[in-house]
């Protein structure tokens, strides 16, 4: 498992043999099964996931109303960085959809990867950057795009997820009710 | 002026004196009118600026309606991170509302920056993290507290800014239509 996770940082920056062996001390595998939570509201998100196998679902709970922002698949972190950078109680929830295999790292071992490591701040650096812009961009399409353009580019982010994720979860993702999704799914089907 | 973002910088991380000649050259000065754009709407950002004096607005244009997302000022860094990290057009429009100086960094320099400080990585990514939380909590506020609740965040995170800027850009801030505004406010006073 944690070769999948070392190949992922080596994209990135380079790292020697000794880093390596202290990354594999950083972080544990940690498994999910199916319904359980990485993280949930009110609680303060203390680790930073990455993902080997299984599917997160990032949403809110509006007034019972559920507003699902995310998901999190194979080789992704999770994460709630509003919650964790500042270690302050979480808003949103992240739930395991499938049952989940992840390597995590807690906030306190981050810091050590940070400094420890010679590229670790820049490495920190990059994937903030990365995460921040998809942040942006989620939300950003969640309170501007229609939901036709919305289900369009989960189709195109989330290729795979379409057979794994029960409509339901979509339905939230685009801002619709279920059925409303059917119809802007058969829509999709006769204009490709 | 240098020197004001020279300290701002020490607050975080320690810089030798070739680091702070460095920091000198890789920073330039610029001044922008009351009215003049930092960033114009399909625009690359192609710099962060460090504001030494005055105020820049961050908006969006609607079809006509504009919705604003917050206010840099003195001290402060100004930047569309969604445009400037992977160099896309913005949607975003960020302007002067007073005359204003500011000390800017190009996006080459600002590599420069990253890989010739020895503390560099770091500082970018704890500035990065604290504009990401600052961005989320924003957004947030944005789409889900109430223009009371707006109002009162603005008074308590912008307490200078409530004599300096025109009413119109605050109920743009909040919300609301400026007449609307006028009750919030006299609500809120008789509350206090």
């Amino acid at each position: 498992m944690i070769d999948t996770l070392l190949q992922t940082i080596e994209k990135a920056v380079p790292i020697d043999q000794t880093e390596k062996e202290l990354i594999a001390r950083l972080f544990r595998e940690k498994k999910y099964k199916k319904g359980e939570y990485f993280l949930k509201e009110a609680e303060v998100c203390r680790q930073v996931g990455f993902m080997i196998s299984g599917i997160m679902r990032y949403y809110i709970n509006n007034d019972g109303e559920e507003k699902t922002y995310g998901f999190a698949k194979e080789f992704d972190f999770v994460c709630n960085n509003e919650s964790f950078i500042p270690q302050n109680p979480s808003i949103q929830i992240i739930q395991a959809l499938e049952d989940c295999k992840l390597l995590v790292i807690s906030y306190t071992d981050l810091q050590t990867f940070y400094t420890a490591l010679k590229n670790g701040e820049r490495y920190g650096r990059l994937v903030l950057e990365q995460v921040f812009v998809q942040t942006l961009q989620g939300l950003n399409s969640f309170y501007t795009d229609s939901p036709e353009l919305r289900y369009e580019k989960f189709v195109k982010e989330y290729p795979d997820l379409l057979q794994r994720i029960p409509q339901y979860y979509i339905a939230s993702f685009v801002g619709v009710k279920p059925q409303s999704l059917s119809r802007i799914r058969k829509r999709n089907t006769r204009s490709d």
